[in-house]
């Protein structure tokens, strides 16, 4: 496994410059409390999806600075001998809370807690983010392409074109997480239980003499899954009529076509229906050139005859938007034994951030199931409570909304209790599943791909005066 | 290192169905011959950069199915018992050639050529294009980044939004191939060497109970380098005095100022003004805040006032193209001990590769020292003579040109004899040099960000013959 390598150092140079300075500071035994939590849905989308959680605990679990670590800082001459030793005998004390993966997030909520010892939960911020940033990016985008194929299973194949290698393997297991049915990844398969697809290649059909001789030869070797490329040279005079006559001959148990270029839409409407004609209504059509969410949904709304499809550089890079832009803020530090709420005050009124140490709960109607708000308390606040709540909008106090019949529950889950863990992740199937579920909880309106609803999240009558206090007092 | 997890089954998994599959027909002791190449530079630029050969090295060097691997795969119920025990005795045993790291290279030439027993040459397919795509891709990007700063410094720092652990480690080394002065990765630099870089977070600032404290804890701690991060609240009013108050009190040996946050051009202009009229003209202006390339190039022009860049998701990611597509497609195969040349035929003429075991030239102007055209020739015809060598455009033959005093070089090395490692990788900073000095024979026009003057890469006349001998065959 990837976990195998201690990836300790995998982090921004000035969490350990800020680290050594908070160790040699009057602030070194505070105790500090940051929170991820991200300003936009990629695509502009109406929701993202958590992912990256359980690479997450790997990585707090292993952490520890190797003699090599200690080595390669000292040759910094940037450091103190003392801050040295503090690492050599490192250990993570923090909590640790998160969104559970696979469930729908929302902009300005925290999505990770960590609260610890200052230079503890400072120095895990790269990594956090890196880490959810990228898989949460991915299931994202998985899921749109997933929804677009309206219950046709998508196939992530995108592993020659990941940026890296724990982009493939991490990526395909984002996109699992997404609803994707399989990668082409077989690591992936192997290490994290993706289920690992693809039959052939050009090259394959490219080897034989005639693309005839080809097609026979894979249906031999492989008639539980004859799944043939058609598109060498071309798919309606040689690719389709080569790939029928091995069907009819050899009569493989599972037929299937490829298609890896060309017009979507026109070829496979005529492959179905020389298919068909030819009694070969069992063979399926998969395709797999370049395509994203739009592409899908206007190829079915062209009358394109698919049943599944591959998807490749699209949704590995999340090619349209490839970057998740969680950030991991400082929200409160403890002086004199009190946690005082700390935020970062912008000219930009989105960079803002929500002070103190905070508890988010996601309120689902009880009639109908569906996820009315996400509300941010402070820690100690009442539960919402099902008699009337009202909710209302931070920058425009004016719009509220009074909400009965609801019942709250807790957006995340606590995972380490002071440096020890304390959750154990899911199966890979029933992170999926709980995916699923949770995205039917939300309203039709924020699942469109463009122009979505905007979903509430909404400050607590407290937090949002304290928020305001603070904003106050530093104007003044 | 990454490199102690075996990585190879991070493989497309029909690279095995198909490995499987030639192992029990005819084709399984044949020799063939595939090339990586690519169709498109990325951004619409004039060249890519070739990176990532020192990780295909290590994963060829290391190639070798485990125990685990084999078990894996026989779960499957897909592969014969033979063909398994074909893997736990599989030894690479190819010639590999590729570009060296830090050249320039151009599409439709090969950057890399595997040759050798067929089920080896196609399986590594997938690491190669994952390795080399990705590296590529980011060098490529950095470099335009490090140009358009005419000189300053550009510091890699995405390690937070890279596309996973890998994309960070080498999307850093590839970035510093690139041009780049340093990262924020610090396992990168600990295990690649890449310098890496940082100070302080806005945390850092927020965390003490005024700015100037935070700053002054910093520069009494740092005095070799108080790069002071002074847009926490606000840069004018209080980022930039505080900061000024600090330097002045403790005359820190290098002093710099960090904004990541408001409009560049203004507020560093005014900053280089307010630190110069207090005879701060040592001190420093390092600007971080969603850059690229026409970003920096437009608030140059702006007049910034700018010592040096952090750039990072959009460099990291290569968010305005996060793809690069190069592919691997066969090239020839044995048949009866000779080599037969093999091309994909496509409908789509940009898809149609070229044919045979082929050695590529760059020819250099003997006078100017610049880079003319790159000739593909076929294996054992002669290199291009300096006495008159006329190039064509492939796709409009009445263009020719004849060159004169010129000297061509191999465009390629040889990396691996059949199956042994050959080359040694030059050191990360020398690769860095080599680079520079290479995009130095590119004529400006080349170098352009948009619309640049596209370079030859042209066919020798006996591969043109040999390739449109196949076309006219096949059509006819």
């Amino acid at each position: 496994m990837l976990d195998n390598y201690n990836l300790t150092m995998l982090t921004d140079y000035y969490e350990i410059t800020m680290a050594n300075g908070y160790y040699q500071s009057s602030v070194r035994d505070s105790e500090a409390v940051f929170d991820m939590f991200f300003r936009n849905v990629p695509d502009g989308g109406g929701f993202a999806i958590m992912a990256g959680v359980e690479q997450v605990i790997e990585y707090l679990k292993n952490l520890k600075f190797t003699d090599e670590d200690i080595e390669y800082l000292r040759s910094k001459n940037t450091f103190s001998e003392d801050f040295l030793e503090y690492l050599r005998n490192f250990k993570f004390t923090c909590d640790v809370w998160t969104v559970p993966e696979g469930k729908p997030i929302f902009p300005y909520e925290p999505i990770v807690t960590v609260k610890g010892p200052l230079i503890q939960a400072q120095f895990v911020e790269t990594f956090i983010l890196l880490t959810i940033n990228h898989q949460s990016l991915i299931a994202t985008k998985a899921n749109r392409i997933v929804r677009s194929a309206q219950g046709r299973p998508i196939m992530e194949f995108g592993t020659r074109r990941a940026q890296g290698s724990s982009a493939a393997i991490y990526g395909a297991r984002a996109a699992y997480i997404g609803g994707c049915a399989g990668t082409a990844c077989a690591i992936a398969d192997r290490d994290y239980g993706v289920a690992a697809m693809g039959t052939m290649a050009h090259s394959w059909v490219q080897t034989f003499d005639t693309e005839y001789d080809a097609f026979k030869a894979y249906a031999e070797i492989y008639p539980d899954n004859a799944v043939l490329l058609i598109d060498t040279y071309n798919v309606l005079k040689s690719g389709l009529p080569n790939a029928i006559r091995v069907f009819k001959e050899l009569k493989p148990k599972k037929m299937g076509v490829r298609i890896d270029s060309g017009d979507i839409a026109y070829l496979t409407k005529k492959t179905r229906k020389i298919l068909d004609e030819n009694g070969l209504q069992d063979c399926s059509i998969v395709i797999s050139n370049s395509l994203d969410e739009y592409l899908i949904r206007d190829v079915l709304l062209e009358g394109a005859q698919i049943d599944s499809f591959g998807v490749g550089e699209r949704l590995i890079t999340s090619k349209s938007e490839p970057v998740f832009g969680g950030v991991y803020k400082l929200a409160a530090i403890e002086k004199n034994g009190e946690l005082i709420p700390k935020m970062k005050i912008s000219e930009n009124v989105e960079k803002i951030t929500n002070p103190g140490l905070k508890h988010v709960y996601r309120l689902f109607d009880n009639e109908t199931g569906k996820a009315l708000a996400d509300v941010i308390t402070l820690e100690g606040e009442d539960r919402p409570e099902s008699d009337g709540y009202e909710i209302f909008d931070e920058h425009a106090v004016w719009k509220k909304k009074r909400l009965k019949n609801f019942h709250a529950e807790d957006l995340m889950v606590q995972i380490f209790d002071k440096g020890k863990c304390v959750y154990e992740s899911p199966s890979l199937n029933d992170i999926q599943n709980y995916c699923r579920d949770q995205i039917d909880t939300l309203w039709s309106e924020t699942l469109r791909f463009e122009n979505p609803q905007t979903y509430y999240v909404d400050l607590s009558k407290r937090l949002w005066t304290v928020k305001y206090d603070i904003l106050n007092k530093y104007e003044g």
